[in-house]
């Protein structure tokens, strides 16, 4: 019953007799030995911290799998690490609950197994615990991720929406909506000159040379689903802020704003995986802009706007012909299952 | 935009926009308003701890969705809380990940979304954060749940499987196989002349009452997935202990006996979704059980076998008629999907 080259998952290999057993061992336990996981054990026992922590979780339903720069693995990592990481929280510890379907090829599996072990080790993070479940063909989508993890509080002061002020400056880490049109054009066949891939980064490295400024950095958060339109309208909606974003400062891939201006959408709604906006007190924001710069995650970084007083809306843009647009969040967005 | 009765699920639902802040707001944040859930962080900051945590995962994709005595937000948050109880942890802190299909009602995800607040309420475990996905329809099966859960270890010594020993008594909290044959009567249209229904509970309310015999309970755990057979399989394979099984003392109801015989299974390979495995010191397992029986989900709790010297299997099972049978798990089990 060892597993072969052509296997696919079936049902017994989620119910917990030897079929998940040798799963566990062929395919988890190899990939994981490295990064700290117990692989039989129902829960992982963490040392007594004397800092407050972080818990986070997220679930990843990408459609496809594996795309140019990365797959559902690596998304699941960074996804989760960026969610602490913007809360100014070191990641320390990561759950990976796994639902596979009945079908799934075991060769498709182990690679996103080893994205996940590979992401986990440049986060850093200590992958401690996990579950596999399986489903009936015609009831997943091959796999789907749940990635949760705890973090040690170490930005002091933390950042937080009620620390946000009139004339703070925002930042974006460098090109918006990469990981949302690469996935597209997976989808649609959309082909560009020069090859796009996803942004998709654990950003905690980046995040933590600015630790020194964590006075100075208000709020930070990571602009996945809805882009960097929503995270400014969930930060100053019911608030007595608003947010003006310069379109002329906007990171944009040339391949990016083609394929925009072909399907009819807007860069600042796309969903990005590497991507956060700052919100920057005016008088660090160089200092701020510098060091992201030396970052590889950082090299594009830009001021893309800033806080004002409260006016009619959450978020206005300032266009390319100096006009000014209401940017309103949609029902949905473009695009289902980015992330 | 408001949610009405018949409403549905939407793939709009799942894509940061509007509709998924409608969703949160009108469906999450009536249900977990006095569990502390804040929900519209990415992450909870939780209180520094002065004790070792512990830390699991599980996903849940049991079908049906609703069965007698409970659902999946019930099996979620009790499998969860379970996980952290038999490491000797106080549950503290959960998230909850839901993958939901397009399509479902909105009036069971409510449904359910009230069993979750009602189960960390009687844990009691605090839901601290969480995500919402939403998948295409025929890609899912209603819905998924993640949990993930933070606990405070307070058994001291901590159950292990190293603290296992030769003539250690097995206790079982009470019947076995109710949660297994619950589920698989729906599903066949099964009938009892006494209604059937799940185990399925929150446990660290009972195992907390046996804190003070935390030097003799040497180990516990969870007989789920594989049920109570699987359990001592993994307890005692490959050490150098086996473990013996008395099949006049397992705890049986008469429908669960019935439908086995009916079904050709066999009631130590069915899943339960509130009982616990103890490997207990034989000098306390008096104590051990009276305690057990003051508790609701201890009423039935019974003596079922022991610890033995390593023989050629890892466990036998006495027979009714006094021989010895192997119990070898199986390579799947019997009943798919079941938690």
């Amino acid at each position: 019953m060892s597993i072969q080259k052509n296997d696919t998952i079936t049902m017994a290999h989620g119910e917990g007799g030897r079929l998940s057993h040798n799963l566990i061992t062929s395919v988890f336990h190899d990939a994981f030995k490295n990064i700290g996981l117990s692989v039989l054990d129902d829960g992982a026992l963490l040392p007594a911290e004397t800092t407050a922590s972080v818990f986070t979780t997220d679930s990843y339903v990408i459609n496809p799998l594996e795309f140019p720069g990365g797959d559902i693995g690596t998304l699941a990592v960074s996804g989760t690490v960026n969610d602490l990481a913007v809360m100014g929280a070191q990641p320390r510890w990561l759950s990976l609950g796994l639902i596979l379907e009945e079908g799934l090829s075991i060769a498709q599996l182990k690679r996103i197994v080893h994205s996940i072990a590979q992401t986990c080790s440049s986060a850093p993070i200590q992958l401690v615990t996990g579950d596999t479940k399986v489903v009936d063909a015609g009831h997943g989508d091959g796999i789907y991720i749940n990635t949760s993890a705890i973090g040690t509080q170490v930005f002091s002061p933390a950042p937080a929406l009620q620390r946000i002020k009139k004339d703070d400056v925002i930042i974006i880490n460098g090109f918006i909506g990469d990981h949302g049109i690469t996935i597209m054009s997976q989808r649609t066949g959309l082909q560009f000159d020069t090859p796009l891939q996803t942004d998709c980064a654990p950003l905690w490295n980046l995040i933590e040379s600015l630790r020194d400024y964590a006075a100075d950095i208000h709020m930070m958060r990571d602009a996945t689903r809805g882009g960097i339109a929503t995270v400014c309208w969930e930060c100053v909606n019911g608030s007595s802020f608003s947010i003006e974003l310069d379109e002329t400062k906007l990171p944009i891939q040339p391949a990016v704003s083609g394929a925009c201006e072909l399907l009819g959408i807007e860069p600042w709604f796309i969903a990005n995986e590497g991507k956060v906006v700052f919100f920057v007190n005016p008088d660090a924001a160089d200092t701020v802009l510098k060091l992201l710069h030396k970052h590889p995650h950082g090299t594009h970084a830009a001021i893309i706007g800033h806080v004002t007083e409260r006016s009619a809306h959450s978020v206005l843009l300032k266009t390319t012909i100096g006009t000014r647009r209401i940017i309103d969040i949609p029902a949905g967005t473009q695009l289902p299952r980015i992330c």
